[in-house]
């Protein structure tokens, strides 16, 4: 049986534009796309906050994903909202509104229910929220966490406590650089591994991801897509996939660790193909199953 | 038996700043690069122009390698020379210097004893004297090329002339984007494709490399390097490590090119290590095979 895994962070509403089109008012924040990656595999514990303006539609679809929603707040008040703007580059996006709304008072507070989730994944917020957060947990197995350049630059010190703690900090590569202040990726994945996490996997978006451990590093291309709809929340949807894999196997370290690391790799390469949650809306398990095949046939030269 | 390979391109001295330190009139050009790195693995025919002041060191260098100097031509005059500059990101380099010397009136001539490689490569020069030299080859099994923004701008219909009877071209991502019109890498080398070429290897730096064919695509992660010393030939010995290997199993499809890849990827990490050819000067086979052991060690996950 499954494990379950707890994570905290975002519920959003976004409105995105892109180069070749928009959405306004989709599901989003690293919460929400965190859960429903990670659904496709093991059950989730959720826990944010969001208004009173929340559409019962995006609670019934999370519900539908066997997502837990004991732990989402709702608080009077609106949701937190982003609306982004991304450039012809696709790396590369402006924030062009945000309105935290009840998600600037949020304060996790962990239902009974979710204190023997065995695993955890703080997204990305305030560093001391994350250590609130496992602090109200009971004897959990595997700590995730995520941050952003704001927490590294603002909160450095609540971010170093709580790293001491952590088992898998998922970056992305400007993240590491900031975090570590080395350029050579290498470089900075030792300096990271010395602040406490006891693995760090960094995302690297079209060009897939690397994890580094004590003795190992792994690495694996990100899957080749022909169209990219939108990439909010793809790294979100790698931690998913990645946290889901680990609670599903219960094969936390090697062989299964990078399985789950290339689940992460396949949901992400989904996630990006619509816009917001669209596409996860409608994936099966099969299809997920089918993109991991693809993925041995791409990177295989092993055999 | 090995088969062996026929390379044209430039054969220059090169002076190199880069943020950590410089070398003076080392061994470059894409000749020399292609020839070093495949000479691990197979016989290379060398075809290239040089002054009258290129150092007999490196000539006996590269004679110890075993690369035939015998289409090394030796014109009175100075050889080719570039002087650059690495920024603080070593993506990114100027030019500070150029002097084309004997290589501006370089005019390819194979000796006959060349006539009968069964590989060939058309490092980056001019498209057409790319074709004249395979016009002077007998009956080849496999054509490599590779080409720069320069002949993608100005030489577009000599290169396209070419391009129907590439095997494999070897580009890096920002050519292809040029090459094709599209910055999706996946649409790019579609349309490339097109063209004529059977494969397209487009390397990535440090990001690794994509191999896209008619029916299959293949994704290799660069080797993580802690030191990049010089990143001047990387691409070059890239090719030089995937032909070399080609020509040394044989096998230029499926199975045999992924391996050949990996190889290049291998040669390319090492080149990358030292100042110019350094590096190869004094890595051996055994190396080369260790690192393709580490290669197989970092990207599985399918055992």
């Amino acid at each position: 049986m499954s494990h379950s895994v707890c994570v905290v962070g975002s519920v959003a509403l976004d409105s995105i534009k892109t180069p070749t089109g928009s959405a306004d008012d989709v599901l989003g924040g690293s919460c929400s796309y965190f859960s429903v990656a990670a659904s496709f595999f093991a059950p989730i514990n959720m826990v944010g906050v969001v208004g009173s303006d929340f559409p019962e539609e995006e609670r019934a679809f999370m519900e539908s994903r066997g997502i837990n929603l004991e732990g989402l707040e709702v608080v009077d008040g609106a949701t937190f909202r982003w609306t982004g703007r991304y450039h012809e580059n696709m790396n590369n996006r402006d924030t062009l509104d945000l309105q935290l709304n009840v998600f600037g008072e949020f304060d996790p507070k962990l239902p009974p229910s979710y204190r023997d989730s065995a695993l955890v994944f703080l997204a990305n917020i305030q560093p001391g929220l994350q250590t609130s957060v496992l602090s109200q947990l009971g004897s959990y197995k595997l700590v995730g966490a995520d941050t952003m350049d704001h927490w590294i630059e603002e909160s450095r010190d609540d971010l170093l406590e709580l790293l001491a703690d952590v088992d898998i900090l998922s970056i992305n590569d400007s993240e590491a650089e900031q975090l570590s202040g080395e350029r050579n990726v290498v470089v900075a994945a030792r300096k990271i591994l010395e602040m406490g996490p006891k693995s760090l996997l960094i995302k690297r978006g079209e060009y897939g991801a690397l994890l580094f451990s004590a003795n190992d590093v792994f690495a694996v291309p990100a899957y080749p897509l022909e169209t990219v709809v939108d990439p909010t929340g793809a790294g979100d949807c790698f931690a998913g996939g990645l946290f889901g894999s680990l609670a599903e196997s219960g094969e936390f370290t090697g062989k299964g660790l990078r399985r789950a690391i290339v689940y992460g790799s396949v949901v992400a390469s989904f996630a990006v193909e619509d816009f917001g949650l669209g596409r996860l809306k409608t994936l099966s398990r099969e299809e997920v199953e089918e993109r991991y095949k693809a993925f041995m046939s791409l990177t295989d030269f092993h055999s």
